[in-house]
């Protein structure tokens, strides 16, 4: 049985972070929205999962997947809903052309890593879910476009259907009860408006207290201000956004980043028992940042969070001094500053003292990232050739 | 001239904590609020303002304020208001009887104290207007009902309008363009639910960001969640309180009261640039009295936030240990704590350690108080019978 081939395919896919989140569901199963969400997609060079998919006739009875070195259960219905979806595909092509090997026959042997900490509140859901989908399918060769892929990749987490496309992302909520018109599409690329900076100051006390899963369910269910939220103010700036984005708009895109990010986290204040994501530090980047645009005297800086207290900084490339500058004044000491990038830079705001204190002492590490590409298809691979899982070279 | 008589009232007020929050104002000028709310009258044995209003020929020209033994500036247009509409009585009075002293001619001399600190975020401005109200209404004689001087308070501090009575307080919106029905009145008597206990824990950082009378204008002309607020949640909070209150039904006062807070601290995070008023000893007090509700196995706590850190946890008297043993376990060692009311109480809950820290850390002092009377007149008089300022005996 050993003797028996190992298909294999691998691609990276990057995490994305939202500037209209998606936070709240009208189908739990089918991880259907209950709000359109747009994103930024961030660059592979910084963030990123490597995963490779494999199958054969020679694998122990059973699909697996190894996350980061460690056995991961993949009996839950969301992988379970990628697997299935996959796989009919792929028996579909097998059945139209029976020269075909029949992998969808075969058990799956998945191993993935990130090149950074999962459970940050990085996101790792968004780009694992988007590389197990993306690898599967490039295991199975199927003619899916990303748009069709992210209808699946949905299924495993919702937000990872965002991270199937580099650049500027859109999930459309849509209308259909069985989702298939939830799905992500590009608003533009990378390449539209390369010059898209991200800055994240990742918060120590970094452990989530609410899933998100179960926190957005707890907001739908009990928020008073939640479907106002869902009505009125994220299509409003759903719309704004992608002018912004299609006009390279960064005061608007800015305003808009900000405004969603505050909606957001008011609704989970107004869940009830109330849900708290962000903390004094987080507060303090609130702070920092309106300091910085106020000395730039324009917006330079946007500030975001997901379910978590870390910060995301988006800025454009020409407005790094003003904006790392002073971030880099008061946050020397940690972990990330990309050398070459930082030295030099002056720092235009000195920081209100407890400002500079809530965050000297309460971020870890930073990491430096800019706007970037979606899944690619790699040569390396997690499996080798007998099918034995393998740790990655550059992770 | 020093021989002329000095004429002088007396009167304390106390503080209210609204359960359902004013924040605001559909007409700046006015005070006239954007929705209704609702307050508990705390007891003025543990907060209260004491205020003389005198008057005399013999004073020197012009109005006078002196709160907490400093000159305090009465020339702006809401102690202006007050003076004007007052005075304006008290010469209806002398215009029909001109047997009476010409009182509405004289200078005012103002004197007022708080025993308890000014600008801890304890609704200082609600007492002190009050007070300024009712004591210049008893100098003047004037046949005014608390409801009526309540319109004139409003004028001073939207909320002040709530002092005027004991008890349980709502202050009505109204819809009167010259705000001549937007004032308060009482839902119910202090005895009708005596029982009813605050516990204040005075938050360290207490300096406010933002002021609440420009913060709740940032509010309300820039949050996409606040006119849901406004018109759709106060409106039923009112509604679901009172009839709490009629019933002394104690599980339903208090999740309005929680999900009220939440909600206008959602509204604030929701303003952009986002207020921010509760810090991460705030979000501690919260997670204390889920905790002891949690072990009690009933709702036996209410938390609810101003514009401030400081937590007011509201609870019956008969759940003093369930609520108040625990608090004192981590909080022994602040001021505050009335002898013969704390000692010997067990600790029902073992509080989370960084709730446990957070709170140890950051809670300077407590306030150990309950539902109480309106203004009372008091012989005890902060102006001399010459006129001359004196500080109180009792502060």
């Amino acid at each position: 049985m050993a003797s028996e081939k190992v298909y294999r395919a691998s691609t990276t896919a990057p995490v994305n972070i939202a500037v209209v989140k998606y936070w709240g569901k009208r189908d739990t199963k089918l991880n259907l929205p209950t709000n359109s969400s747009l994103s930024v997609t961030l660059s592979q060079a910084d963030l990123r999962t490597l995963t490779t998919a494999s199958c054969s006739a020679s694998y122990p009875e059973g699909d697996s997947l190894l996350l980061n070195g460690e056995p991961s259960d993949v009996s839950g219905a969301r992988p379970q809903a990628c697997f299935r979806e996959l796989r009919a595909r792929r028996a579909a092509l097998e059945a139209a052309d029976p020269s075909l090997p029949k992998l969808s026959t075969m058990p799956l042997r998945i191993v993935s890593e990130n090149n950074f900490p999962t459970a940050a509140g990085l996101a790792s859901s968004a780009a694992g879910f988007a590389a197990f989908v993306r690898a599967i399918a490039n295991l199975y060769e199927l003619p899916a476009s990303p748009a069709e892929l992210s209808l699946i990749a949905r299924q495993g987490s919702g937000s990872a259907c965002r991270s199937l496309f580099g650049g500027y992302v859109a999930w459309r909520m849509g209308s259909a009860a069985d989702g298939s018109d939830s799905m992500a599409d590009q608003v533009a690329e990378a390449s539209h408006w390369p010059e898209m900076r991200a800055l994240i100051l990742v918060a120590s006390a970094a452990k989530k207290g609410v899933s998100s899963t179960s926190g957005m369910q707890q907001t739908v269910a009990t928020s008073g201000l939640f479907q106002e939220r869902i009505k009125s103010v994220v299509p409003r700036n759903m719309e704004i956004m992608e002018k912004a984005i299609a006009e390279r708009d960064f005061e608007r895109f800015a305003e808009v980043t900000m405004r969603d990010s505050n909606s957001f986290h008011a609704t989970c204040a107004d869940t009830y028992p109330p849900i708290f994501y962000m903390n004094d530090v987080s507060r303090a980047a609130i702070r920092a940042v309106e300091a910085i645009n106020a000395a730039a005297g324009r917006t330079v800086a946007a500030y975001t969070f997901d379910a978590g207290p870390n910060a995301v900084i988006y800025y454009l490339e020409k407005d790094t001094e003003a904006v790392v500058g002073s971030l880099y004044s008061v946050l020397s000491h940690v972990d990330g500053w990309k050398s070459g990038a930082v030295e030099g830079l002056k720092a235009n705001v000195s920081f209100d003292e407890s400002v500079a204190g809530l965050l000297k002492n309460g971020v870890s590490r930073v990491i430096m990232t800019s706007v970037g590409e979606g899944p690619v298809a790699t040569e390396e691979y997690l499996v080798a050739e007998d099918g034995t899982p393998v740790k990655s070279s550059s992770s």
